[in-house]
């Protein structure tokens, strides 16, 4: 590795003072192609090992590219392993053999409804038109679903198919061993991604990273302290994938954009989710789109850290299929089928009545409940002792100090709408969803308790519906770059609904591999 | 003016190739110092001639320092003059004799609730604690206020001083007046800051501008289009401050924001409130904060450009004592004491009960309410026909198609309302804000129409309570570079309170030029 910095070539020609070792750094951290010898040359380098980086990789492989993939952490797949591995897919096979009619008009306005007209619909047209294809390859690299498609937060008809595994590592594994195999890829772990190295006309021709880098979660922030690994230039002749991710383990930059989150909350991300690669792209130029919105989980749990083990019951077998109740009163507080951000102000109005903000809700379901999901989802959480099990709900009601004759008639009630069709309460869409209701002569009964944590940042980078990165100081794609998933800001608006994380990092990584 | 620039420099220091003509530019617009000579040199140099760089300019230079302030337009002053000047100083004279109890408390909790909790709270203390300071000091250059204190949008107690003639003109002549009689002093108009120059450690030493420029409207984007003017380097030997206000009026960068922006929708923004000083900074790392939230006006009116003469009556006169109905039912619709974004989401949906979202709110009041204002809020819009008068209520009811015996029961429950001192409907605080009703046996009653417009950018570079701009990059100020009014964003959170721009200017102002 060789460098000689613009600064000393600059003295060379101008001042002709010698080796003067400068203390600072000039904010604007990005490299130029001449200031550096590459080490080794790509033709594509992509920048993140989750379910974007990983779809674009494999396209980009597809077209005969040589892909290098970096990926900061000890192990690969980012947040994607930790996710539960639902994908929003309009008009997949069983939407079809179920004769759910869906539509580009249903699937904009569901989205737009939460992302509150934030949404670039540019961007979600796209993603209505290609995320069945994205299914259907995935399938072919081996990556296993349920033989079933299921209701998601926010969408007014299933439209979200399951991963067999009950987890991102199911889609994460076949695309990364499909990666490997390839001798046109190669995967470095480790490898911390530090800012961008431009030509003479603005393109993106490079990265500066550094090999061997470990990342220490104890750094107030490891982005701006953790000086650890080598410094390489790697050279990537058709472009640059951005596909880092979001920023909510990044304590300082999370708590600008949003005051509120500064405390001590918990996220559901892994650590090495913090906004270096999304600062690094601003400084030369991307477009900082929706930065302040970051969404919370309604559906994790106080009695665990991180997304823990119940959150994906309480969403998809209590939340869809039962209810949840204030354990204060025995009542229902919400529609327990609306946006996340509803749910979470509903939640923590509830917890407020708790003395120390501790009044957490109770999601509870039905056998029937469980058995319409995945049984990993409620497995998972039975043993670690997350979600718990009664024979009546009596007994449930008294293990959560919740007044039994209150309860069981907020029951009785919620079974009544069911039949119905119709929630005259909160307007839980019941009829659509396939909704259960609670069979009190069929138990046991499970519970959860939720409490909301950061899980998502819908905000980041501008792209096109080419996954092209658009500059905010020339209105056009910066030549060279491309980005997907977490890290683009746009498509989810100011509020993402239930699955379609996936569908996005699937959609557009696909297209960036594409056109890299 | 002589320039070296940085890639003929590395061309003769590496590469030794020639002239060579080079179409593209890179990103990272900014200019390091080695590459320039310096045409002029100042202590400090304001970015915008507003209330922000008027006060930051007067406050510099009554610490000795030589100050230049670049202004891009023909004219002084930006969106201020254009401004309606009324200003919220918590504890100021008028408040004191009235008895009105005001705290940081409930200063704060104020904010927030508009600004739902997305105010950085250390700035707004800030505001509390010193403006107050600024009010009497602006009282001491000439600037001429009302005898009186007034209620706003959002605020729940009077604390707003009014202008004597009714426009932000009224602080900015008294404060450029005094700026131009000190001999420390230069106000360029028509030149543009295109950049900053920074030295090698990353220190703001000054701008590249472009003098005799001139803005043009008609460009698609006057930014990245017009290269009218000479390019100047100046240096700051203190620093610069930033005070270019907001984007409202850049139809493209908005538009990324929001994209429901994106159509021909009005703005009460003077045509040169473009992006670009905004991404000058954001381009040497500085913290872009809530650039998605934009703040529409609930007062404007549909029959006349940008602010237009009866905004001020209709916040004033009608939102304050009066009240608004929906012309197709004659009932009212809101709390027209709530803040802006929940009034322009209730209009909206008003106006959307017309054939062409043309079902206009109207806003009525009486002669009462007029008087207890400034009685140019009201003949300005008289005379030019944006404000109607009616000897009856019948009359104005059918002057605008209002079904009459609805309307009239709705201003008999309002002034019901009143005399409780309580809106069981909409929950107006009638107690609080010296509401009058309609008295309905004392004519003449005015009424105007209301459509929404763009009014102001909330978000913008984050700054500290010192007026320093902080970088996305080191977690730290940028050395010589500081922020002050609408240009900044954290201040307002996500919805700005009626008046609170000016306190934001006027403080952050003053700090900025106490501390360049």
């Amino acid at each position: 590795m060789q460098k000689i910095s613009r600064r000393d070539a600059l003295k060379m020609s101008l001042a002709g003072a010698g080796a003067l070792a400068l203390g600072g750094v000039n904010a604007n951290a990005a490299t130029n192609e001449k200031e550096v010898k590459f080490d080794e040359e790509y033709d594509v380098i992509v920048i993140g090992s989750g379910f974007a980086g990983s779809m674009a990789t494999l396209k980009a492989l597809e077209r005969g590219l040589k892909v290098l993939m970096v990926e900061k952490m000890g192990r690969s797949g980012g947040n994607s392993v930790i996710n539960v591995g639902n994908m929003a897919v309009p008009n997949n096979e069983y939407q079809k053999e179920k004769g759910i009619k869906d539509s580009k008009e249903l699937f904009i306005a569901d989205c737009l409804k939460d992302g509150l007209n934030l949404n670039h619909v540019d961007l979600l047209e796209v993603i209505y038109d290609r995320a069945n294809e994205a299914y259907e390859y995935l399938k072919t690299i081996g990556v296993e679903f349920s033989s079933k498609v299921i209701s998601a937060s926010g969408h007014s008809v299933m439209r979200a198919v399951q991963v067999k595994v009950a987890s991102g590592s199911g889609y994460i594994r076949p695309m990364h061993k499909k990666i490997e195999e390839n001798p046109n890829a190669l995967i470095k772990k480790r490898t911390k991604f530090d800012e961008f190295v431009l030509d003479e006309s603005g393109r993106v021709v490079g990265v500066k990273c550094r090999e061997n880098y470990k990342f220490d979660g104890e750094l107030k922030s490891d982005d701006l302290e953790n000086t650890s690994g080598e410094v390489k230039f790697i050279k990537a002749k058709k472009g640059v994938i951005l596909a880092a991710g979001g920023f909510s383990s990044d304590k300082w930059f999370r708590a600008q954009q949003v005051p509120y989150l500064k405390t001590d909350i918990d996220t559901v991300s892994q650590p090495g989710a913090t906004a270096g690669a999304l600062t690094a792209a601003i400084n030369i130029g991307a477009n900082p789109l929706l930065l302040s919105w970051i969404q919370l989980n309604p559906y994790t749990n106080p009695t665990e850290k991180g997304f823990g083990t119940s959150a994906v019951f309480t969403n998809h077998c209590s939340n869809d299929y039962g209810l949840s109740v204030n354990p204060k009163t025995g009542k229902r507080f919400m529609n327990e089928h609306a946006g996340r951000k509803i749910k979470c102000d509903a939640i923590f109005k509830v917890m407020a009545e708790g003395a120390n903000n501790d009044n957490y809700p109770v999601n509870i379901c039905d056998q029937a409940a469980v058995d319409a999901n995945n049984p990993l989802y409620t497995s998972k959480g039975v043993e670690s002792g997350s979600i718990k099990k009664f024979n009546t709900l009596e007994e449930l009601a008294k293990a959560y100090g919740i007044p039994v004759e209150p309860f069981l008639k907020t029951v009785a009630d919620f079974n009544g709408y069911v039949k119905e069709g119709k929630d005259p309460e909160f307007g839980k869409p019941l009829a659509k969803a396939d909704v259960h209701g609670i069979d009190v002569s069929k138990p046991p009964f499970y519970a959860s308790l939720s409490m909301p944590k950061i899980l998502y940042c819908m905000g980041g980078v501008q792209i096109n519906a080419k996954a092209e990165v658009i500059s905010m100081n020339t209105q056009k794609p910066i030549p060279g770059l491309y980005a997907c998933g977490e890290i683009t800001g746009g498509v989810q608006g100011g509020g993402r609904l239930g699955t379609m994380s996936m569908s996005d990092c699937m959609v557009f990584g696909m297209i960036a591999g594409e056109n890299v």
